[in-house]
């Protein structure tokens, strides 16, 4: 008796792009026969990599729940681990950049995978329809991204779903990045003494738009809270008020938008705390804030929002 | 980065008697070269099978606080998953017995298979002095019998500890059997009204004596609620109040011989709920009665009670 842990690749052709999965061994006097739900883990990391802190760690946290889990590694934009000393642009080897991290290249990832899951959904009793997105900063934006374009036209030429279109069953979105044009007025305001944001900021922009500096007009498409609409699945979001990379700002627009639609939200600000957080506690922190005892509540109402919308087990549709 | 799953087998000769091992991934950003504690499950079933219930789905929770997790399936008395048509020792097949699981064989199991989890200490930063007995019922027995008898001229003649004697960290206990001879002296007081309650008595007592009809003295020896002593490790304890298998009484009176002892010890008792509840949630529910939101308090109870007593982290010793 033990749980399965594969690889999944996305595309045939991209070694960078992949599902790590834990499935769930089934025990049958449990199971009776139901499907699984499942939760799908998206890391933050600007674009630019996927943070191992926002991975395997909270993976095993949905698991112990009883879900399967997957974490998807989609494309970024620095290859291999690569890590920038002064996070500019000016830092960059242009050798070692990944074009297909540029928008809407990560979204087509995650909709490739939602159809690699689906075509395991036999073999470990998963329902395609029930499987929840999670994810953080950047993962937040991609998640959120699947949650305004899932029955859209612009995702269907984009990846065809195999058997039409699937709804994300919930989102689980923390600091979640998902208005990057309202980021850039807020760079507009900056002083030299903010150099460092500014660049960082033009990094991102090469990341995920190919530019240092797009149009406006691009911006808004890429910002999925500006898309919120009645389908949208049931959200819950959750964000620190100190936050300084991710203004918490952005998820209080977010819940104003899913709230104007009639989308069920759930919404927890802390008071303390810095960006990506990850589960804040001794499991994924690298530095001393990023233990809050405070801010840890979020799984437990992530986990109790999921058990209204998401019940771990359900007759076969 | 993902964990690994592997299966240690205890002896050499024995296949039935093994651990199932969750390894966590070292994710250097948060280890910082410390040492990462680990629990160590114990499942229940009276010894006379291991009960899947509380397993896997418990090791997942406990690997989704960020500790270690190995599962131990030691001796009991049924083959190969046998279950009895009516549980009275009428029913058994004798030749599809295992004689090894009397008194002290689990004992000597579970003292090998922490002889063998120091064999991996270096390999995964383990620190042997820093591993949590996690135990169900007759696992509840079971880690309380190494609790008291860590240290013990017995323990170290039937198994001798490779590195000398190492105290479990802490007990974690779910409606534990503790007092075999409470057991007994409560039997005694039952009418044939109770002849199916009586049969499982001594059904058990084959399966853990040898015999159906043990001495009080060998009952009482193997009573480790009886044998409490200051050097006993911090112990959470939870059962509920209507439990018909093993009675409340017995963590009652586990709570004041630890209390006496001068041994930290939190106890707490749902009033709802029967005998094997497991994690009271979805995941480990067989039947509606096994979930039980009131009851599910305990885990994070515990995972509380081991923040205090076996950090997550420590530097190497």
């Amino acid at each position: 008796l033990n749980m399965q842990l594969e690889k999944i690749q996305v595309w045939p052709d991209r070694d960078d792009v992949f599902l790590q999965a834990y499935f769930q061994e089934e025990i049958p006097q449990i199971e009776q026969g139901r499907t699984r739900a499942a939760v799908l883990i998206l890391p933050g990391g600007a674009y630019l990599y996927t943070s191992d802190r926002e991975t395997e760690p909270v993976a095993l946290r949905f698991a112990g729940l009883g879900f399967h889990v997957f974490v998807l590694r989609y494309s970024v934009f620095l290859k291999s681990g690569q890590r920038l000393p002064d996070w500019s642009p000016r830092s960059i080897d242009f050798t070692q950049v990944n074009p297909g991290s540029a928008y809407p290249g990560p979204l087509a990832d995650l909709a490739q995978a939602m159809n690699r899951i689906r075509e395991q959904a036999g073999r470990f009793r998963l329902d395609p329809e029930r499987i929840a997105l999670c994810g953080f900063s950047a993962g937040g934006h991609l998640a959120l991204s699947m949650g305004v374009h899932w029955n859209s036209e612009f995702l269907q030429n984009l990846v065809p779903a195999a058997g039409g279109p699937v709804r994300p069953a919930a989102l689980i979105l923390g600091y979640p990045l998902t208005d990057i044009l309202s980021m850039r007025q807020a760079m507009r305001s900056l002083g030299p003494e903010d150099a460092a944001r500014i660049d960082f900021w033009h990094l991102f922009c090469l990341a995920f738009f190919g530019q240092p500096d797009p149009a406006d007009a691009e911006l808004a498409a890429a910002s999925p809270a500006r898309h919120v609409h009645a389908d949208v699945p049931p959200s819950f979001i959750w964000h620190t008020a100190e936050d300084a990379t991710v203004p918490v700002a952005q998820s209080l627009s977010l819940a104003q938008a899913l709230a104007g639609a009639g989308v069920p939200c759930e919404l927890h600000i802390f008071e303390k705390g810095p960006h990506a957080l990850s589960l804040a506690d001794e499991s994924t922190a690298a530095a001393p804030d990023q233990l809050n005892p405070a801010a840890q509540a979020w799984f437990g109402q992530a986990a109790a929002f999921l058990r209204r919308h998401l019940p771990l087990f359900a007759d076969p549709s």
